[in-house]
């Protein structure tokens, strides 16, 4: 069988499987998610074994050990998966539920009514638990779903699977609802994005290039981010102790993440005061400062920044930083260089703080808040499934609402167009 | 110039104009649409007389009476133009709402706030009353809009292109926040389907040919539906009396639209009560039948149907018929040959209502209620940009509302993350 015949089997019987899930009860879902989840527990040794063969050959293939770090599977990374999932079946299912109700001069009833989306197609790279997350919260939605992940992956990946088939086997939902791919070949990718009868959206997970070679091969509707070049924008009426606290844990809590702070604005007049503590306390914890002429008056031991500076997604202890002279180029830069990801002000101010949020354009707009609170679990929606920076569909960090959509329900007695 | 360079100058110059426009107050926008009206009011000699030379180019090209008739512009067709501003002025501004807002155990206060998605292409044919229609209700949701119009309205669209231009720069609004492509050529659109770095979404409005090949050559996001293959299914437990009001008016009320009845099924055990005296009704009214076996039996001047019966959308006073052993039947039918549009249901029974609302996977799904009314106008949303039958951001008639986007906006104090 060909890469091609293979996927093209897989996206008919997902497309078949969605039309039946799509009907199933909550109960029903909520079963089969717990089976998987006992699953995953009694099968831990399977796993880590199967784990084990992708760890060898990826110290055959010399991969970084950051790599081989997200590619471990240890006793605490199931607990993760089985918690995750625990934490998706107490969600409120969307699906079937009217989102507005209203009636008509005519007496016709009209509501809202959330639906799955249909076929969702995850492409991932290294981190197994993917596997498991991204398929549990689609189930939850209703959706079939066929996942990818990353080669390197591919043995835990496919022990995986065989867990997710056993559970929804026995919970009675159709079995190919949640499908691995089972090609090594990166062609198996190309050939799922070509299948735009069969899948509804893809959701790319990983490293820029990845999600750019998904996007330009995709027939289908891609949602994702391409990277977070997070600003905080210090104004002239922040409170600065609140300031440093909030640019540090945005900076240096997890520096490897997209809702990570790349580049500081200062109120020029607020930069004498805020910037030499600031960069005392970044200096303590590693961070090397790119900035502007003004920055580096201030703060000798900052680089000169370049314009590539400002462009950068260091994901690192690099932070480019900025002297402005007043909000309107706080908000001028960030139009230029955003990546319509996550911005923060600091501010005491009630008209600035309105202002900016109306203003900066991106999916999470914060207030005296660290950008690192971009995330689904942390804004409240249980669990995600990605980030997405295009605003059609959904703007922001993606949760089981927006694996889903609505159509128009209309409720009548026999009403007819005059 | 070339027809790309046009084409690029008008996309930069509308993603400026939708980044001041995104910031714009109801009443700046409002006072700007009703310039325009003034506008329309004042000039309507001039839009005339500019039709006129439409008209007479298409009569000697040799255009259908019916195109002619689409192109027309008499006094009526600007008073409903005028009146159709009217109405959107008179809408709610979605941007800038908060359409859910929660706080989160640290305190966060997290918000979604409605976001106009930026600009917006529209490509439609014939009618030059899109012009109007489409870019007010884009400018009412904080869009910058490029129109291209069809090349037989070329100088009826240039006319209302000036007095939109008009009404926003004596209003204070950016000029360039609705633009109408000054090319008569082809190119033109195949040139503005490239500016996905500028224009964030488009929608397509005119035949199914015209569509398809809008979507095959776009870059850009396209929110569209093909045709309207609806459907009626007459249940055993229907009020047969209602069913034939209600499929007369889905076919005959507006035979040449997409929602208007394509396909009647009817229930086994009511088709010998029924179909005899609907069909004569139908006859009544000028339509002709094409049936299943069972139908033909039932009505012997019905004609035989074909495979491709069922997939058509006629347009016209013609209508498939198939009697079905019962609703399983009927929504298998309808899951084959449905374009996801519309489909309703003619019954007194509770469960089957409740079954067919949740499994008909069409975007406007009615118990006893004409097909015809998926119309954003009928369901309430005020004034529509058009129908999109698949699933992501709109499914159904799109209003003021799915011209927008919503961002997260997070007010804190002092937040960090642990």
């Amino acid at each position: 069988m060909t890469v091609e015949s293979t996927i093209d089997d897989m996206a008919r019987a997902a497309r078949n499987a969605a039309h039946k899930l799509g009907r199933v009860s909550s109960r029903q879902k909520n079963a089969a998610l717990r089976a998987i989840a006992g699953g995953l527990k009694t099968q831990a040794d399977f796993i880590q074994s199967e784990n084990q063969k992708d760890l060898m050959r990826a110290e055959e293939m010399g991969l970084s050990s950051a790599m081989i770090d997200r590619l471990t599977v240890t006793t605490a990374t199931i607990d993760a998966m089985i918690a995750g999932i625990e934490e998706i079946v107490h969600l409120d299912d969307p699906v079937g539920t009217l989102s507005a109700t209203w009636i008509r001069p005519n007496g016709l009833r009209v509501a809202r009514m959330r639906i799955p989306l249909g076929v969702v197609g995850i492409i991932y790279e290294s981190r197994p638990n993917v596997t498991i997350d991204a398929a549990a919260l689609c189930l939850k939605a209703g959706n079939a779903v066929i996942l990818r992940g990353g080669s390197e992956a591919f043995y835990s990946n496919q022990a995986l699977a065989s867990i997710i088939r056993s559970g929804l086997e026995n919970s009675g939902l159709p079995d190919k609802a949640a499908q691995v791919v089972p090609v090594r070949e990166r062609e198996a990718v190309f050939a799922l994005l070509n299948q735009e009868a069969y899948i509804d959206l893809i959701i790319p997970r990983g490293g820029e290039g990845l999600i750019r070679s998904v996007v330009e091969h995709s027939k289908i509707p891609v949602l994702k981010h391409y990277k977070g070049v997070c600003h905080i924008y210090v104004d002239e009426d922040a409170d600065l102790d609140m300031a440093q606290n909030i640019c540090l844990n945005a900076k240096v809590q997890r520096p490897g993440v997209c809702n990570a702070m790349e580049t500081l604005l200062v109120h020029r007049s607020v930069a004498e005061e805020f910037l030499p503590v600031m960069a005392e306390r970044f200096a303590e914890a590693g961070v090397e400062l790119r900035g502007c002429e003004a920055t580096c008056r201030i703060v000798p031991d900052a680089h000169k920044a370049q314009e590539s500076d400002w462009l950068a997604e260091y994901l690192d202890l690099i932070l480019s930083v900025k002297v402005v002279d007043d909000m309107d180029e706080a908000l001028a830069h960030i139009a230029v260089y955003s990546s319509n990801h996550s911005e923060a002000i600091v501010t005491r101010d009630y008209a600035r703080a309105q202002r900016f949020v109306r203003e900066a354009d991106s999916s999470v707009v914060l207030v005296n808040a660290s950008t690192r609170f971009n995330d689904g679990g942390q804004l409240g929606l249980g669990a995600e499934i990605g980030i997405s920076t295009s605003k059609l569909h959904a703007f922001g960090p993606m949760g089981v609402e927006e694996l889903t959509t609505s159509k128009f329900v209309v409720f009548g007695s026999g009403q007819i167009r005059e």
